[in-house]
């Protein structure tokens, strides 16, 4: 039976409001056993870059991350949201290291190939991107990871990464060494069967359950990629895949998502 | 024989051209066996500031980093100039891992206590700051810690925390356990007796020899608090320091300052 790893993954509309950042991390400190916290960005990033007047670039809708956008997000990400988790943390006795994926070598990403778009720096990854190694070796020195949405390509560029991606890709690397708990935190209960009913949270789906709802249409939107993709980080060997209220972590309401 | 650890501190005018901070780095990838890099700040973190607006607040001619100072410059130290770093070593192969002290606890400092100024968010450190456990750990694993001059209290709060304390402070802390050799590297080849005449580099200076050089005025201004600091290092147990020239530390001028 191996160890079991939770690996939490934190949106951009907590890190933007301290009060419930703190109290995400109070219930963090919660969680018992090896740990890993991925945080995305926030709104920091865009303000700033308005507040210098750098313009976004946009290209068919899609935000490019050209080389001063870069600059501001790896601050805001590596530099200030990274290190004030880590030291919010460190308060409450979790020995938390910020990490970016070129620290330790820990996520090696390539840049986006251009086909029609030019992403501009921005990494991809693949399976052999986790350093598995040092990661076990930092969580058995009873360390806690805390991962900020940057990457590099191993010469020397920093690349902007999707922390969904980070946090998928993190746990099906680790599936070899834990039984790993993937849960994705954001502002609703789980997964629900009505949008605009906090109360209809699906407590367990399945695979063939999953296939079903979405060919009723009961899950549709912007749900589809998200679950895709945690279904595919269990057909890889991750144990299981919470959908969950970063607020309500250690409360019993929540979508766990399996293969059978 | 303890094994030889190198800490290398580099300042301000190296991070601000890139040229030179890659021709360091691609330096230090020289330097053999265990080492630390510890980096200090620059201008990128004023002129943000005056690009945003917020005057730089001073009293007494010292500058006071309050809130907003705070944030910015850890933005830029452990964002943007610690993961530059970081990718660009990673490039050619050191196993660079970017720090501040609150990633591991690994220097824990206390905010200045106001006396006849408040100095603000500032950090200073103690013979209890360094967790030199966890350092001999990522040490032994093949790791380059690289230090940003970003510390915390503890208590959830960053503090702005001088480069050259940091890098004096660790190599006291891990000299217990690694001959130290302490790079203080600069804009000049070494301790020079004529500040005007680059060639009059002093090879060898012991504790002895110094106050001599005080006492006549030899060494004056801004070196000695430099030198003082570096001889109280040696005095704690640190086995060599080295005043040079960011830009040689591979070529055989430089000062080493030691005991007798």
């Amino acid at each position: 039976m191996s160890k079991v790893l939770k690996i939490f993954k934190i949106g951009g509309g907590i890190i933007d409001d301290e009060s419930q950042l703190r109290y995400f991390l109070g219930e963090l400190v919660r969680i018992e056993g090896p740990k890993i916290l991925v945080h995305g960005g926030g709104k920091g990033a865009s303000q700033m870059l308005s507040r210098l007047g750098i313009e976004p670039q946009m290209v068919e809708g899609r935000r490019i991350t050209d080389a001063a956008t870069l600059d501001i997000v790896t601050m805001f990400y590596a530099g200030k949201t990274n290190k004030q988790v880590v030291a919010l943390l460190q308060a409450q006795g979790v020995n938390a290291l910020g990490l970016s994926g070129a620290d330790g070598n820990v996520i090696l990403a390539t840049k986006r190939p251009v086909r029609t778009i030019d992403y501009g720096f921005v990494g991809d990854l693949n399976e052999q991107s986790v350093n598995t190694a040092l990661l076990t070796q930092l969580l058995e020195a009873g360390l806690t990871p805390i991962f900020c949405a940057i990457t590099h390509d191993g010469q020397g560029q920093l690349l902007n990464t999707n922390a969904d991606t980070i946090a998928s890709t993190l746990a099906r690397a680790l599936a070899g060494s834990y039984a790993v708990e993937l849960h994705f935190c954001f502002e609703k209960d789980g997964v629900l069967t009505d949008i605009n009913d906090e109360s209809s949270v699906i407590p367990r789906i399945t695979a063939e359950q999953y296939q079903a709802l979405k060919a009723e249409g009961v899950i549709a939107a912007g749900m589809v990629p998200k679950l895709d993709n945690a279904f595919a980080a269990l057909e890889a060997g991750v144990a299981t895949v919470v959908i969950e209220n970063a607020l309500k972590i250690n409360e019993p309401v929540k979508t766990i998502l399996c293969q059978s």
